[in-house]
C-alpha cells in the first residue's frame, strides 16, 4: 500500500465533472441528438419466437407518405458465405432467413416523423413459417427439441457430432484429480440451482443517430460503453472499413454491460444511406426487453467435498448458460470465477452453452459470474451449516491468497480476500442479532478484472487549466477518477481540472468501458501522459532557468531546481510556466497509449439479513453489507457507488427478476411494471466497506471495483432467505410465490 | 527547393476530405445545431448613429409569453473599472452608456420560438438621447466634430492632448532620411487616395447556440475562424475563466477575417445563464451588414519619388484608417506591406486610426495592406507612366530581394517577387492586345504572414487509418493540406487518412485560423505529430525483429532495418505494425504543440484588363491574372482558389462595394440587392499562376497563401480603369456614377 501513501487528490470525494450537468437534466443523452433534415427509424420485429421467413413485402410502406427508406437484411452484405459467427452477429441486427426470438428485427423503415414512421413499419408484410419454439436451457438440449441453427454442432465436445445441436459449446477448466480427491472427503454437497434470464435494466432505452455521407463515410452518435467497439461492429455490418465510421458517445443512462453491443447503428446507417438523410432511432422499452441482450438463463450443479475440520479438498461444477438466440453466452468467465476465492488443489467445472430461442445475451455486470457463483457459494453455506462452522470461518480457512495458483490460470498476486473476510467477521452488521423470521446470508464475489487497450490526451491551456480527452465513456464516475489521477500526478488542483470523452477520430483508442477495466487502463494512460506533460513542464522550465532538463525536478505541482543544482530561481508552477508558454516554445500537450497488464482481482464478501413473511412468501433484506477489495478507492463515493449499486441489482436478480415467456415464447412481461426492479423503498441503506489492498501494477494501486459488487448477493440473499425459512432454496428468483410455494411444500420447494 | 523534391502526395489535387459532405448539404454550419428545450435568441438594436442610453425599459418585454430571459449591459460584469481597450470591447457587444453606430446592440432576448423572440425584442423600450453622429475619418478628425468618447485621446502624438479626441491613435514606420530623400528625387508624384468601408461578404450569418451550466461551465457551437480566440474573448466578456468555456466549431460558411472576433456568444451564453436553458441566435444579413466588423474605409496619401533611369529614391505616405466605433483598426498593418515590396533606403509612413459612428472594424483578409497598397501602387503607376517606363520594369528595377532590409523591420530571406514580377511579363495575358477602351493595370500584393501556436494529435487506428487531430478551423481547405502533408511525412496514401477539427478541450491550443498561419503553423504541427509517430513506428517495428530502435529506418511508408543491420526482415508498413499493435504495447498515438517561427512572406502581381463603357461608366473586367509565390503549393486547387478568390473579392472592392451612410448615419444598403458584390457573370475567370520560391523554415516550404491575393487587384483594377479612361482614378469603388462623373469632368473627377 506504499502507493496510497501521502495522496493529495486520490481518495477524496469531489462533485464529479459531470455532476451538476446531470442533475439539472442538461447533459445531451441519446434520444437527444437532432440533425437538421433528420429522418426517424422504426424497426419491424416479429411476433414469433422461431419462424422462417418466407418473403418480406416492403412496397406498401414504401409507397406511404413520408416514408424516404424501407431495409431488409437483402440490403446488407450477403450472409450466405458469412462464418456461423458474422451472420450470427449480422442476423441478430436485422434477419435474413429465420427469426429466433418474439422481437427479433426483420426490417426496418426511415420517415419524416415517428407516427409515418410507426405507420409504415406496420405495413411491412413478413410471411413467416411458423417453427416450434424452445426458451429453456433443459428443453433445448433433448434430442427431440426443435433447431435453432441449421449449421450450429456442438464445439469442444470429443465425439464428432452428427447433426445440428442446440448445445453449441462446452468448455472445461480442471485442475488436480477432482474424483480421487472426492473420495477423501468427509462431507460433499451437491446440489442445481437455477437462475432465470434478467436484464440489466438501464433505464434509458437505446438510441442513436446515424448519418451516412455521400463519399462512403459515417458518423453514429449513440449511448455506449465503447464508441470504438460500435465503430468495429457497425463497420462489420455494413461491411465498411471501421476507419470510415466517426461515432460520438452520448452521456449513457445506464449499460451495465448492455450497452458493449450493438442493435441500431447499422440500420440506421442503411437507412440513411438508402435516404440520403440522417435517421434517428429511438427503442421502446418494450423495445428493449423483447430485442437487446440480457444475462443468461442458466442450471448449474455444485458439489463440493471438504473434510471435517473444514478443509476443501474438491470442487466440482456442471454449467449450463443459455446464450440466447446465438452462441456468446459469458459461460467461459462463470466458470473462471466460480471457485476461483478458494485454495483447492482440485477442481473440476464443466461448461456446456445451449441456444434457446431468447434474444441473444450480452453482458451484465461481471457477465456469467453471479450465476456461477451463486450455486458454488450455496453449497458452500451448506457444507458450512453441515460442519457447524461460522460461514466466515469457513471460507477464511480456505481462503485464495497471494501465490494460490487458480484453476483458471493465474497465480494471484496480493488479493484482499482475507483481509474483506476479516473485515466482515469484524463488522458490526454481522453481530447483529437477527429477528424473528430473519436469516443471515454470507456469500463472496469474485472478478478478474480486465485491462486492454487505452490512450488519453492532455493539453495545458495557458490560465492553467488541465484539459484529458480519453476516449472510454463514463458509465460510473470515471471522468472523476481520472481527474483526481491527473490531479494527483500533476499536483494540481481537482477544480483545475476538465475532462471530455472524445469521439472516435478525435482521441487515440481505448476499449470498451467493461470487465471493469476504466480507471485501472485508462487511468493508467491519464497518468502516462501526465508524466508526458511533466518532462516538457520541466524542460520549459530548464529553458527558463537556463539550466539542463535533467536538473529540474517536479513537485507538489512546480519544477523546482534539483538538490545541489545552483540557480537563483523560485519554483514555477504549472499555470506559470502555462501562461508563458507562448514564450517557451508553444503550448504543451501530452498523450499515451497503452496495453493495461496486470489488472488485480477482486474480491467481496456480501452479508445479507433478510426476513421473510412467512404468510405471503415476501422477502424482504433488512440489512445488507458489501465489502470489497478495491485495491485504491480514487473516489470513494463512486466505489462504494457500485458496491450499492451492485448489490441493488444483486438482490433484484435474486428476489424477483425474470425474464417470463409462454409456451409460444412470446414474453409476457416486457416493462418495468412487470419485470420488477427493486426500488428505493424495497430496500434498506446498502453498508459499505472499502478494503485496500493495493494492485502492485498501478501506480496508485487500483483494482477494477464495477463487476464483482453483483456478484456475491445472489447466494447472499439465496443463504439468508434459506436460514429464515430453513428450506434450502434453489431456484431464483426468491419470489413471493415461489418461497411461499416451499414453506407450503414444506422444504420441497426449492431442492 | 530541395525541400520540395521527389514529393508523393504534396501539389497533388484529391478531392477535399470535406468537400462531399458541403456539396450534398450534409455538413452543419453555425445555425444548424440545435440542443433539447432550446430557446432562440434576438438581439435589440439601436436605431440611431449616436445616442446617449436614458433607461432600458425591459418589463414588458419580460412579461410576454415565452419570454424566458432579458439581458442588458447590466448583466455583465461592471464596465465603469475597466480599461478602455476591454470596455469598449465588451460595450460593442451590448451596449452600456453610448450608442455609437447603428445597429449597435443594446440588449437581447430569449424565448420559446423566434417569433416571441422577435416580438419580445420589439418591446424592449429603450430611451435615448440622440447625439450628432459622424461617419467618415476627415469629418471626424475636424476639431468640432461630435466626440464618440468621452475617455479617449490620441494614442502616440508627441503633444499631450488636452481634451478626448476622435484621432486615437498615430504609428510611425520610418527608415532613413526620406525628406533629404525626395530633394534627390527627379520625378515625385504624390496623391491621395480613399477607400470605402466594405464588407467581407461572407454567406453565413453569425450564428451561436450557448450553454451555461449550473456549475458555471459553458459550451459554445458557433462558426469561427478560432474557436480557442472565441473561448478567451466570449470569457473576458461573461468574466469568466476562459477554461469554463468548451467551444465547438461548426463548419464556417465564409469568414475572410470577420469570423476572427464574436459578436453573439456571449449574449446566447448570458441569455441561457439566466433561463436556465440553452440559447440558439443567429443573425439576419441586416444585422451582419449593420453590425459586424467590416474593413475599413481610408483615406491615405502617397508619395514617391525617383530617379530618371527608374531607380526610387523616396517613399512617403500618410495613412488615415476607420476604426469604425472604437479603436482597432488595421492601420499597422497597412503600414507594414505599403512599400514593403521595394528596395528603398529611405521610407517614411505615417498612420492616424480615427473612430466614427460606423460599425467595429474587423479582419478581412490581408487587414489593412489592400487599402495602403492601392494608393502606392497607384502612385508607382503612374510613375512609371511619367518615366515612359513599363510597370513591370519599373518594379523590378526596385523589387526587394534576399537580404533587403524591410522598413517594418525584418531582412528578407528567400522571397519570390522578382520570380512573380518575370512571370508576370512572361505570361500571356501581359502580350494580349487591349481592345478599344480597355486600359491594363498591373499591381504588386504582399503580406508578411503569420506563424502562431499550433497543436496537432494523430491516432493510427489498428486497420491503419491515420486519425488526425488539430484546433484550426478549416476555412479554405485546410483538412485538405494537413493531409496531404501527413501522407507525406507518414508515406501513407492520402486516401488512409481522416482529420478532424476538435473542440477546445479536446485538443492542443490553436490560435485562430488567420494571417494565412494556418497551413504553414498547424501545418508544421501535422508534421511533428506525424514524426511522434514515426518514432513509435520504428519502436514497434524494432521490437517485433528484436533490434534496437536505432536500426530501424523509416521510408515509403514502411519502417526498414537500416542498411548494415544484420535481420531477416520483410519491411513492416503502418497498416502491419498498427494491426499487431496491441501486442507491441498498445495504441499508436503521436503529439506535437509548438510556437512556429519564420513564415515565409508573400508577394504578387496581378494584372487586370478593364473596359469602361463611356456612355454608362460600367468597368468591365475582362481579364485577370494573379501570380503569386505560395512557397510550396500543398494542394494547387486550394491556392489557386485563394488566388481567384482574392482576386474577386479585390475586383469587388474596387468596382462596387462600399457602406453608405445617410447624413444621420443610417446605413442605406444592408443587403446584398444593395451591397454590389461581383457573381460569376460579372467576371472573367481569374487565371493564375502559382511560383514556388521554399519558405525555408517550414519542412516543406509552404507560404502563407491568403491574404495576399486580395492586396493587389484595387490598385491592378484603378490602374487599368485609369488607363482605360486616361483620367487617373482615386476613389473607390470605381462604380459606373463615380467614373461617369469623372468621365464627364473631362478628367478632374477623380483627381
Amino acid at each position: 500500500m506504499s502507493a496510497a501513501q501521502g495522496l493529495k487528490y486520490i481518495g477524496t470525494r469531489p462533485v464529479r465533472p459531470d455532476g451538476l450537468e446531470k442533475v439539472t437534466g442538461r447533459a445531451n443523452f441519446g434520444a437527444d441528438h437532432a440533425l437538421p433534415g433528420m429522418l426517424f427509424g422504426k424497426v419491424v420485429r416479429s411476433p414469433h419466437a422461431h419462424a422462417r421467413i418466407v418473403s418480406i413485402d416492403t412496397s406498401a410502406a414504401e409507397a406511404m407518405p413520408g416514408v424516404l427508406a424501407v431495409i431488409t437484411a437483402a440490403d446488407f452484405p450477403d450472409r450466405r458465405q458469412m462464418s456461423w459467427r458474422r451472420k450470427g452477429f449480422n442476423d441478430n441486427l436485422l434477419a435474413s432467413d429465420k427469426v429466433l426470438y418474439h422481437g427479433h428485427a426483420v426490417a426496418a423503415v426511415a420517415a419524416t416523423s415517428n407516427q409515418a414512421a410507426e405507420a409504415a413499419a406496420a405495413a411491412v408484410v413478413v410471411n413467416y413459417e411458423v417453427l416450434d419454439a424452445v426458451t429453456d436451457a433443459l428443453a433445448a438440449m433433448a434430442p427431440d427439441a426443435p433447431v435453432l441453427h441449421d449449421d450450429l454442432f456442438t464445439e469442444g465436445l470429443a465425439e464428432t457430432p452428427d447433426k445440428p445441436s442446440n448445445l453449441v459449446k462446452k468448455q472445461v477448466i480442471s485442475k488436480g484429480d477432482v474424483e480421487a480427491a472426492f473420495a477423501k472427503a468427509d462431507v460433499i454437497v451437491e446440489r442445481t440451482f437455477t437462475t432465470p434470464m434478467v436484464h440489466q435494466g438501464y433505464i434509458e432505452p437505446h438510441a442513436c443517430v446515424g448519418n451516412f455521407n455521400e463519399d462512403g463515410q459515417a458518423t453514429v452518435w449513440c449511448p455506449t460503453q465503447g464508441h470504438f467497439g460500435v465503430r468495429s461492429m457497425t463497420a462489420m455490418a455494413m461491411g465498411m472499413d471501421e476507419g470510415d465510421i466517426r461515432v460520438i458517445a452520448s452521456e449513457i443512462g445506464g449499460g451495465f454491460g448492455g450497452k458493449t453491443t450493438i442493435y441500431l447503428e447499422p440500420l440506421a446507417l442503411k437507412l440513411s444511406q438508402k435516404s440520403g438523410r440522417p435517421v434517428k432511432m429511438v427503442m421502446t422499452r418494450e423495445d428493449v426487453f423483447r430485442a437487446t441482450g440480457p444475462a443468461s438463463g442458466t442450471v448449474n450443479t455444485a458439489k463440493i467435498g471438504c473434510k471435517r475440520d473444514g478443509t476443501i479438498v474438491a470442487m466440482y461444477a456442471k454449467l449450463i448458460y443459455e446464450a440466447g438466440a446465438y452462441p456468446g453466452s459469458p459461460l467461459g468467465a462463470g466458470a473462471m470465477c466460480m471457485f476461483a476465492p478458494y485454495d483447492v488443489a482440485d477442481v473440476l467445472i464443466e461448461g456446456y452453452e445451449v441456444v434457446v430461442n431468447r434474444p441473444r445475451v450480452a453482458a451484465y455486470r461481471a457477465p456469467g459470474a453471479p450465476q456461477s457463483m451463486f450455486a458454488g457459494e450455496c453449497v458452500l453455506d451448506e457444507l458450512a451449516e453441515k460442519l457447524g462452522m461460522d460461514p466466515i470461518d469457513f471460507r477464511l480457512k480456505n481462503a485464495a491468497k497471494k501465490g494460490t495458483h487458480a484453476a483458471y490460470g493465474p497465480t494471484f498476486g496480493a488479493i484482499g480476500l482475507t483481509d474483506c473476510l476479516n473485515a466482515a467477521k469484524a463488522h458490526p452488521n454481522y453481530k447483529r442479532p437477527l429477528g424473528d423470521a430473519e436469516g443471515r446470508g454470507v456469500a463472496v464475489g469474485f472478478w478478474f478484472n480486465g485491462g486492454n487497450q487505452s490512450s488519453a490526451e492532455v493539453h495545458i491551456a495557458d490560465t492553467g487549466m488541465v484539459k484529458i480527452v480519453e476516449g472510454s465513456p463514463d458509465i460510473g464516475g470515471s471522468r472523476a477518477s481520472m481527474a483526481l489521477m491527473a490531479a494527483e500526478t500533476l499536483g494540481v488542483p481537482y477544480e483545475r481540472i476538465r475532462i471530455r470523452v472524445a469521439d472516435t477520430d478525435s482521441t487515440g483508442y481505448c476499449a470498451t468501458t467493461g470487465g471493469s477495466r476504466t480507471t485501472f487502463a485508462t487511468g493508467m494512460a491519464v497518468i502516462r501522459a501526465c508524466e508526458d506533460v511533466i518532462v516538457q513542464l520541466k524542460s520549459r522550465a530548464a529553458l527558463t532557468w537556463g539550466i539542463d532538463e535533467e536538473q529540474v525536478e517536479w513537485s507538489e505541482g512546480e519544477a523546482h531546481p534539483a538538490p545541489g543544482v545552483n540557480v537563483d530561481a523560485e519554483p514555477l508552477s504549472l499555470a506559470e510556466i502555462a501562461r508563458n508558454s507562448a514564450r517557451t516554445g508553444g503550448p504543451i500537450s501530452g498523450r499515451a497509449a497503452l496495453n493495461a497488464q496486470g489488472p488485480g482481482p477482486a474480491f467481496s464478501v456480501n452479508m445479507a439479513d433478510v426476513h421473510v413473511d412467512r404468510e405471503t412468501g415476501r422477502a424482504t433484506v433488512n440489512s445488507f453489507t458489501a465489502i470489497q477489495d478495491a485495491g485504491k478507492a480514487i473516489h470513494p463515493d463512486y466505489v462504494e457507488g457500485q458496491m450499492q449499486g451492485g448489490a441493488v441489482q444483486g438482490i433484484g436478480w435474486a428476489l424477483n427478476e425474470e425474464y417470463i415467456y409462454d409456451a409460444d415464447g412470446v414474453l409476457e412481461n416486457p416493462g418495468f411494471l412487470d419485470y420488477r426492479v427493486p426500488v428505493a423503498s424495497d430496500l434498506p441503506m446498502i453498508d459499505t466497506e472499502i478494503i485496500e489492498v493495493a494492485n502492485p501494477t498501478h501506480p496508485y494501486g487500483v483494482r477494477g471495483c464495477g463487476e464483482t459488487p453483483i456478484v456475491a448477493p445472489l447466494a447472499a440473499v439465496g443463504n439468508a432467505v434459506s436460514h429464515a425459512i430453513g428450506i434450502r432454496m434453489t431456484e431464483l428468483p426468491l419470489s413471493p410465490p415461489r418461497v411461499l410455494e416451499a414453506i407450503d411444500n414444506g422444504g420441497n420447494g426449492g431442492a
